[in-house]
């Protein structure tokens, strides 16, 4: 196991009506003018909008209104963010809505006491030094930004998106109400619940020996996921898969079961051009690019690949042919996904094979490779896109 | 599943020679006047005692020293420490040991802010509302105490042990390293073992419905101790194995694997009179109780104790006889304990049957009865004992 620091000092609040208490965290935490950031105006037209307002206004807690955050949040808002909490000495940001809105918000809080461009700490690995406190209302299970210390925001020019990470970016409190999800659209509900499973995936393919703590900790959350998402979509009311899924995209993602081992994430960084160029859902995207970085990668450490299809898919295990166990357990993630109406391929996604020269130039690696689970070079990365091309099942 | 709150504030650093940080780790948290908390001469022997005030010399930090704490903690050294702690003006504790020790710090750390006695925060629930700051350097992967709220404490007059439990008392920081618990005797680290997956077990046996992830969470830390435990015992000085006992043992107990249901807490209720009575090791005891209370509380959720059986332990489903799968499992799980050098009967503890009215009554329920998976009567507890008494492999 390697040397590491974990550090997850969020107070999470958990359960039905919980976000009728935002304005006493907002308090405990030290918030006296609060920007309300949020995004679609589904906030607005479900009432919670309405319900944090009251919660605020009971605790006699200021505040001004900030919404409009879209998906893969741009750094126009993020501008107009500090702008407003400057100007209105704003001095907690409570977030209301998904990875959106709570990155969008970690910008903000970073770029506010920040005399320069926020721009600067993304995609740089600047450190953070100082950042507002920020809370978060979660309206979705997907991103885990309520319990990381992660923000990516996409540059609208040239449309780059990058991404920055401080602890001090940790929320100080979030409040994850299960019953909020109820009514979001299948699609966006199997979105999040992708993008939860690639969280698990970018930290269970390592290289580091001897790490079964965390890799059952991955396959916890991975087994809860195929247990829970086809029952949510088959029931969007039904409470307790959402609940489940909902803690399990935080457990995902604060590190717990990423700690004391290497990690890869170049699915993530290889999907990051794919919604960056099309606007496409980001668990959309991951969904058709990380079984095929699967495929790809699979000779490195095909007793790997057999343990994630013997441990979280319930493969029966090809002693004779470990290889062919590994790849059954690909192709049932892929079956998977499909299964909870992803797409699987480039074509479903919206996005054309001819592009893929793009794609690759874009993540700017001019020649050069990316680290990871396995190092890639731009003509790896070529072919897992062409393999995402070609994916069926 | 269940509304909850879930905080664990504490910062972890965790590796090879992380304990030579600790000054540094003590400025970032504010001490400035260190109580340096000990149990055996084995720290000041091992030469970690005087890393400790090498990396405190370095900041520049003042300290005190107090060694002497002895396994079940005794309230008699809780009034030392708060008299010195007063005395030397002491604003940071810094607990170098394992549960013993650290349980110590934290009823000191409550004790010197509080104008009455501080035992009066023991098994009364009263809520803490100020405690000096603590931090944590652990020899010993058992207790868990350095990721939890919560410390025990035995009352030399009457032996008792009782507990006190409160966000306050939670660790700044912790300090893991494996390294140093290689020189601890096998029984030792037996004991750990058992304590950690016994921490584990008081909250998988629930009432709550469908809480996948905590379940799923709770195995992955069970499948882990009976992977590692074996292998630590056979060669002491396997990092690896060691350290994913440690992260495995914090995981175990700051209740990331409880929350959002019902737990149970009473094998080590039932444990501490024994513990308290006879001053053996906690785990041991647990080695003794907890197998016993599983047959006596087996029918109470067959399935339940079945999906433990299968899951934890690799026991073959019996479709037709779910309950000989169950039991099976306990089977497994005793056999185990023995296999890793635990007393598996009041006997092999050293405690006498004969002793069984006394230890019941010494839990102080008058007739009534103590809740959780089972509701149990004294003459249910008896009967646990009784259990106990004549258990085999």
């Amino acid at each position: 196991m390697d040397n590491f620091t974990f550090l997850s000092p969020t107070e999470f609040i958990f359960g039905k009506n919980t976000e009728n208490d935002c304005g006493r965290y907002v308090k405990k935490y030290g918030g006296s003018k609060v920007l309300v950031h949020y995004g679609s105006g589904s906030a607005v037209r479900s009432g919670l909008i309405d319900k944090v307002k009251a919660s605020l206004d009971k605790e006699g807690i200021g505040y001004v209104l900030l919404g409009g955050v879209q998906p893969n949040p741009k750094d126009t808002k993020v501008y107009e963010g500090i702008e407003l909490c400057r100007k209105e000495n704003v001095d907690f940001i409570l977030s209301v809505g998904g990875g959106s809105v709570i990155d969008s918000s970690k910008a903000i809080a970073l770029g506010v006491p920040y005399d320069g461009d926020f721009w600067d700490f993304y995609g740089t690995g600047k450190p953070v030094e100082k950042a507002l406190p920020i809370g978060v209302i979660l309206t979705i299970a997907a991103a885990g930004s309520e319990g990381s210390g992660a923000s990516v925001i996409t540059k609208e020019e040239g449309k780059l998106k990058r991404d920055c990470g401080s602890d001090l970016l940790r929320s100080r409190f979030s409040i994850l109400d299960p019953a909020l999800t109820e009514t979001l659209p299948a699609y966006q509900t199997a979105c999040g619940a992708t993008d939860i499973m690639a969280h698990v995936f970018e930290r269970y393919f390592t290289n580091t020996k001897e790490v079964e703590i965390t890799d059952r900790l991955c396959e916890a959350v991975l087994l809860t996921m195929v247990k829970e998402t086809p029952r949510v979509i088959a029931d969007p009311h039904n409470y307790e898969a959402r609940a489940n899924i909902m803690w399990a995209g935080m457990v995902a993602h604060n590190d717990i079961v990423g700690v004391g081992r290497s990690q890869d994430w170049n699915s993530h960084n290889i999907e990051h051009e794919l919604s960056g160029l099309y606007d496409v859902a980001h668990g959309a995207g991951l969904a058709v690019i990380m079984p095929s970085w699967m495929e790809f990668v699979c000779t490195h450490n095909v007793m790997r690949m057999a343990q994630m299809a013997v441990r979280v898919f319930g493969c029966e295990m090809d002693f004779e042919d470990p290889e062919r166990t590994a790849r059954q357990g690909i192709h049932c993630f892929r079956k998977f996904l499909a299964s909870i109406g992803m797409p699987i391929n480039l074509q479903q996604l919206g996005a054309k094979e001819e592009d893929i020269p793009l794609l690759v130039s874009k993540l700017g690696l001019n020649g050069g490779r990316t680290g990871g689970y396995v190092n890639l070079s731009e003509e790896d990365i070529t072919q897992i896109y062409r393999i995402a091309a070609k994916a069926e099942i």
